[in-house]
């Protein structure tokens, strides 16, 4: 399997050190021999059609803070469109304005019948619906499940347990850090900004929450989640959106308030009242998503948000996952 | 597929009006065409080999309180040794003692090369081991969702979600009639004989709460949750089970008390401390469990216990995983 791995930061580098620990495993249990044949970061790639082993791209990167030599001149779109790719891996930042560069990287691919893996929320916030018809169109495989719960497999559950079942409507806290603020300003007394702060402090919070705080980071997980276990197509336009503000709706002694994202009965993000002891009534940095099921009544899935490495590992999965896909579709020709 | 259907009570002939509702619904998606060509109770057998309608099974239960006419001989043993069957379904009332009639019922099935769903904890609990190395022996599925978390479907999470990953052990709360009895004692301040009789009124308990109170039915869960997703090799006798009393563990004002089964240190049921707001304090009938994933940090499934409906559906999934696992063998073959 001929992949080009575009980003390489905290993601992309776990996951090029994840993917040569796991090269035995991957071979024999699932007949999988992953070959990067290009890396790329913002300074331009490295290619080599033998296969970039983890030392010479991270030696390169650690050393030089970039992974190809000065005088490269080879853009990650030259790569798509110059080397035979089976798979291209974006793990470039968000950009929650043009959904730049991870976009046109994926379009470029699908249109060249690449298979397209994605931890970057961004471009399917703002262009999912379009993203799903064009991978659909070329027949290439698209798989984003590092992109929301990367370290609680709601898409999985979703796709995998609730298979036959009526899935009806999802609600749920899909942001760790406001989870975490919230609950030190409600249960411990702090302020909104003492929570940032201490947030920040452990490590938390990113050093620019701004996504975090208005509420973009969970309406686009909403809208990823929306697409693909609801089958409704809507961007991050659709979602009604207000973050957290210290200006808290009222709650009594027996509440608390969440940032809570829900597909119902409109799709938005607002802070809501919550009962304690509910399941919806996780603190610290927990996510939970509630699943409504037809013949089930209401299941949830809790667990915390991902970080590098559980993102990094999210695209392993993702690539047995392609496989078993590809296997099953030369079956039924 | 012939199926003869040992038990006609809430489970069983709900079971009978679903497989009777989907019919279509099997036939064209699965292609799974479901005969009942035997339905026992404590009176004996009615036996059709072109299948028994839900109208007349039905009618003579609710009619006489017995499926078969007075001067029937025919029992369980005699069709499972007599008739040309694909699967037996087992619905019949959970006996913690010795198992029986389900355990003959279940030994005798696989035997002779039938496949069986159960719906009934007591043989699993008893003697699962055994049971799934029948199983093994004679070449056929053995399908209990039904047994554990009906509603919600944490085998399925486990077997589904997870697999790939490393599971080190699970932790949960297994009985939804203790929880709510806990939640009223704990946040309302009842007597534990009121919170019971509370229960009771509300349909939550049933009029016998034995095997709830002291702890048997969270104690069999776990026993089967082990088997399955650990492959731990325990029965019921391996579990250190004690109840809910009274004479609560002392807590904190953030603190409340659940009845734990956990499968570490070492096997056990009992009341324990519970942080407030952590994934574990659900309230009210829910049921949790807690899957400590390697690769993953701690992942929670959450929703309520099964009632006669929600086990019936489990039977009906089983029956939709018992084709595909046949379909997968005769791949392989």
């Amino acid at each position: 399997m001929r992949i080009a791995l575009l980003g390489y930061g905290t993601v992309g580098t776990a996951f090029h050190r994840l993917v040569n620990e796991k090269k035995n495993l991957l071979k024999e249990k699932y007949g999988i021999v992953p070959q990067l044949v290009a890396i790329c970061d913002r300074s331009g790639c490295m290619v080599n059609e033998e296969g970039i082993s983890y030392e010479t791209a991270y030696k390169a990167k650690t050393e030089s803070g970039r992974v190809c030599s000065e005088g490269s001149v080879m853009r990650p779109m030259d790569v798509i469109r110059g080397l035979s790719l089976d798979l291209m891996v974006e793990t470039t930042t968000a950009n929650f304005k043009t959904g730049e560069p991870s976009l046109s990287h994926i379009f470029e691919s699908m249109k060249r019948g690449i298979h397209v893996i994605t931890t970057n929320k961004a471009p399917l916030a703002l262009h999912m619906p379009a993203l799903l018809e064009e991978a659909s169109l070329n027949g290439v495989e698209f798989l984003y499940s590092g992109t929301v719960g990367g370290g609680t497999p709601f898409i999985s559950f979703g796709d995998k347990v609730l298979r036959g079942n009526s899935l009806k409507g999802i609600k749920g806290i899909l942001n760790g850090t406001t989870n975490y603020m919230l609950s030190r300003v409600i249960d411990s007394g702090l302020q909104m900004s003492e929570a940032l702060s201490e947030a920040q402090r452990l490590g938390i919070a990113e050093a620019d929450p701004t996504l975090d705080l208005n509420g973009f980071d969970s309406a686009a997980k909403l809208v990823i989640l929306m697409n693909h276990l609801l089958n409704k197509r809507v961007t991050i336009s659709d979602i009604k959106i207000s973050g957290i503000k210290e200006d808290l709706p009222k709650y009594a002694g027996d509440q608390t308030v969440k940032l809570i994202a829900s597909s119902f009965p409109e799709p938005k993000v607002s802070m809501e009242v919550v009962k304690r002891g509910s399941p919806m009534d996780v603190g610290g940095t927990y996510n939970v998503l509630e699943f409504s099921v037809e013949e089930l009544d209401k299941i949830y899935v809790t667990g915390r948000g991902a970080g590098g490495q559980e993102t990094a590992a999210s695209i392993i999965r993702d690539i047995v996952e392609l496989k078993e896909k590809l296997m099953q579709k030369s079956y039924q020709i």
